[in-house]
């Protein structure tokens, strides 16, 4: 199967490229009956959709979604679900001086190599647009998780060097949304603002974390040996758009320790088997046990930045690369509902995948 | 597809249980008319067996591989190539007394969640034996790799706190394989047994870091958008026991920075295009761009250890557990082969992927 | 995967249901850089059309195909070539009193088992309005085709019990798209448009075979043990909404056969090995031999008839059905561009597949 | 996925050479907690196995299965189930002199085109040897079966000219293990053991027909638009050494047939609703509707056979090539099983699949 599709049983496939007509994805082995909130799902495109803020792209984009097939009366078929959002703001010319040359740290060149054509209207199929129609797909796992009260939550916990230093349990997640940057520590979110807007004004960009919580999964979700939950996870997040790193539970700081500071004790609370600590991220061999699953994913900064740069052209000559117009300083508040959208596909697919684990 | 298989067109399944009679693997899609130097593979095996030293587990197997199809007068025949690995230590009598119990930080109780059922011998399919199969299938890869000069080379960077602070071009790759711990710097690596070896006095355990580097890759693998290299690189090192964390390129360190720090600037070498540096890790877009290739994986501390530990068992009665016998104080060293045999079979797949990327 | 895609590396994913808003195709895999020739696509389209002539049923479609990405300057990109085609004649009056009955023969009683839930207007997904989404896949499927010279031909060869005696070879199959029925021999064309005109008279329907040759195949397509290229073709027809059968080569008369009668003796023609004759229909062991591969299709006499029939409701009353309006009284002339057209994508896929046959 | 694997959730691979050290099949996919009955798996092999009777080939092989991994205690654990089977009767040198040489209507041609290298001892992997793999996975999925009360029967229905006229229902199929063709006609069934023995004398073979039934299929099985319950029957029947037919319900018969004479009428019996007639056989719209299955398939007279004929070498020089030895006049006997195995494949593989059509 080419790559262009994801997940086993809850299967998307998207399609579309910045400066197409159209994006847009098909959600192939949604189970029948599930009641769509088409409202629910615009919303979560709304969180996503460029010029939401003054620290995002100021690129205008409606991204009503429209879903096509696969919803008769309100409710799942079984029928593929397609949706499509058409694009509004398509004009060529922005592109024209760029067709021959190949912008650092973007997916010009690799993908011109690889395909020997290169689409350069905005980046093509590499635009992180293509994320938008992962949200509609994102939106409709939601709802399947929503009836086994799975609940996914997202936020920034880092800009740059302003980083959150709170864990997700010292924090109402909630506050994330009463932001424009998407981090649940009104103190922190400022800074983060700040240092946003000098990026924007520098015509720079900047990095940072999302981290995300979920909540009620119920054990012996994930398939070993290779669909491991985390592994899944990690593939779905380093599959987004300038993510370069994916930690769960301990993660990174677990490797420093020694096993009798890291294991998770078992107990039993009021008659459920829990773990004292969660060092595992809710995952144990693959499988999830129950806890609360956390993860931290890490995003470069954007490679588009108003600078002049060193470059090459197609003919390999060395060129100064000037960009101009719109550009998104921190994508990171938009990424948000990204990584929840793939969080949601992960966990959905295993739900499903785990209802033939015993006879 | 259920979860014992990897890759799509370098496919494998692996088979078996730790305790069992035998573990294997099968790899479909290897091409026809590769030569197998059995002893390279057996070599691989070699540095993954346990008892190789005085820092590893002292379990006894000697993980002698036959190949037992797919190959007719020492050459693939594109039939599947099956390989098995007889299981010489597997007494019962070791693991009785885990039966009823979990042990923390163990896939115990998620196994036997999802399962209804539980093999309690040494973890059963959640032991990391199963890693000797994917280390077989790594070593085909790296043989079918090494037509296109692809070469991988990892290497233990971490061990708790001990941190080999030099990046990878400022080091011999070649001395890793110079010392028990597989550092490839000398005074680095004293530090490094030095620690195993309290740690295995004190019964504990250690997590770590591995590097590699794959050099030498064509530009052009990877598949947009959800089989992007690094995202199955990923997923492959996160499928690997204990693991909690991957990076590639500029990693978690690269979302603190500016964009203009982070981006690589194309340049004229010679007449080859490369970019002047690699915070991109020789992957943009997904897809490889020439440059080299690294990342880094996070192990946990292993879970086994020689300590009285708080648990449950499965009436859910709150119990201490003690383990006594072998354990594998760090497993870092051990695991420098499978996470070049994993990043060895996502190249080859990716190799044959890519075949047909253009007209 | 769930059940809405065909084919590994030439990989289609359909959607759509009859009363929808529009039907369409994610074809992913496609090599980058092939000529793309929409009015080609649109041809293939105009062949399988409602309402091309007097013996087809009359609902009105135009059925414009309209390309939404994957496409650059007239050629494929690598990235996913989407396609829609909108439904025009989506009236949903016309099937709201079978909206609790099962008609039978048709999929409403056993989706509505699998379901729970039914989109009665017009079969929704389980209408051969889906099978125009194939068509244009195998449009795409075709110009890639042509690449290699493969040629692939379909015609009806039996409608009803008016049979067409003679083998493909004695044939002049361009004859095919000269009359009405897509019956390369005029004479049988006549009789066949006969029972047709007559069928629809009565209000009833007739089944039929379609025979399919696909010429200049390169040798070495099909993968061994379960993918055998006959095994793959087979599927792909009957995928096709009404068949229920499928034969290659000597097919169901080869069962009566002795072995020195039915097997194919290789013989050197100008250096060329082939065979003398072709009862293997160009394939052994599942693995193409570079003869012609042919096989016959047969198709049940489509469900919808004007007369009344017995069948239940959803409350399991006995009922008298009775539909008026439009038929179609033999689906074979328009079936002859869908046996093609999934006959192309196998191909095609086998072809992308078999690049990695050999190191 | 390469091809040596079939089935989505329940999903097996298949590895070994005719004359290898071993043939084998791993499982991945079948729940845990069912209960492995090994002698039932190890007669269904006895049902296949060479030298059964005087009809068969004479080669001896005891097909003696193991069950290597997956299983503890008797019951499945949800790890891959890996079992294999020792050859025993490997002597290269029986097939020495055909090394360059292709046999007609062997895959000799093919796979040496294809893979450029050729196990030519018995045909390597192209041996129907492989089938013995697909039985052991087969009676695991009719141990599955069991739990649904599915109940899979096959049969001889024809050899050569030798037809049997009777309908299923006509018959007791029991009757068909009672004797060595599996006829379940026993005047019929001498005829047909009568003319085997003919072919056996001339050094010749013969082709034939195997029906078979599938009853108590729930309601609700196969997966729309491609995966279509009999696409994947067809699939798997199609991958057979030596099919070259299927038909599923009216078949090629049905193709002569009016739609009002096809159609089944839906009818309420004692609250359950039926068709009157089967013509469908038992499933509409690629969906089971709870009415028994049947089908039918046809196969080749086997390649093999004691006569001179005509052919080429490696060289492409016209030769003539005669074996002696032990050869099967007719493999249909010991081709029962093998459909039965892979029909409770696909039975299983959707039983799985179908948990998930309603939320």
């Amino acid at each position: 199967m080419p790559g262009n599709s994801f997940g086993q049983l809850f299967h998307i496939t998207t399609f579309g490229e910045s400066h197409g007509e159209m994006i847009g994805v098909v959600i192939d082995g949604c189970p029948a009956g599930l009641e769509i909130d088409v409202g629910f799902v615009q919303n979560e495109l709304d969180r996503r959709k460029p010029g939401q803020s003054s620290i995002t792209t100021q690129r205008k984009e409606s991204d009503m979604v429209k879903f096509v097939s696969g919803i008769f009366n309100g409710k799942t078929t079984g029928a593929p679900i397609a949706a499509i959002i058409p694009n509004e703001d398509h004009k060529e010319r922005d592109y024209e001086n760029l067709k021959d040359k190949y912008r650092p740290s973007h997916a010009d060149y690799s993908y011109e190599i690889k395909y020997g054509i290169r689409d350069h209207r905005g980046g093509g199929r590499s635009s992180a647009r293509e994320t938008a129609a992962r949200v509609i797909a994102g939106g409709i796992a939601k709802l399947l998780l929503k009836k086994y009260n799975v609940t996914i939550a997202a936020y920034v916990s880092g800009v740059g060097e302003i980083i959150l230093k709170k864990n997700y349990a010292e924090l109402n997640l909630k506050n994330a949304e009463k932001n424009i940057v998407r981090c649940p520590d009104e103190g922190t979110a400022k800074k983060m603002i700040k240092l946003i807007e000098a990026m924007r004004n520098e015509g720079d960009s900047v990095g940072g974390i999302i981290s995300c919580v979920i909540k009620n999964t119920p054990a012996g979700l994930g398939e070993p040996a290779f669909d491991k939950l985390h592994a899944d996870l990690g593939k779905a997040m380093l599959s987004i758009n300038a993510v370069h790193g994916f930690e769960y539970g301990s993660g990174f700081s677990g490797a420093v320790k020694k096993g009798s500071q890291n294991n998770d004790a078992f107990s039993n609370k009021k008659g459920k088997i829990i773990t004292k600590t969660n060092f595992s991220g809710g995952i144990q061999g693959g499988i999830s046990n129950g806890m609360d699953i956390y993860f931290n994913v890490a995003f470069k900064p954007v490679a588009t930045i108003r600078k002049a740069q060193k470059s090459v052209n197609r003919e390999k000559e060395n060129i100064i690369l000037e960009t101009t117009g719109r550009h998104d300083p921190c994508v990171l508040p938009r990424a948000v509902p990204i990584v929840e959208a793939m969080a949601a596909i992960v966990l959905a697919d295993h739900l499903l995948r785990n209802k033939n684990s015993k006879v």
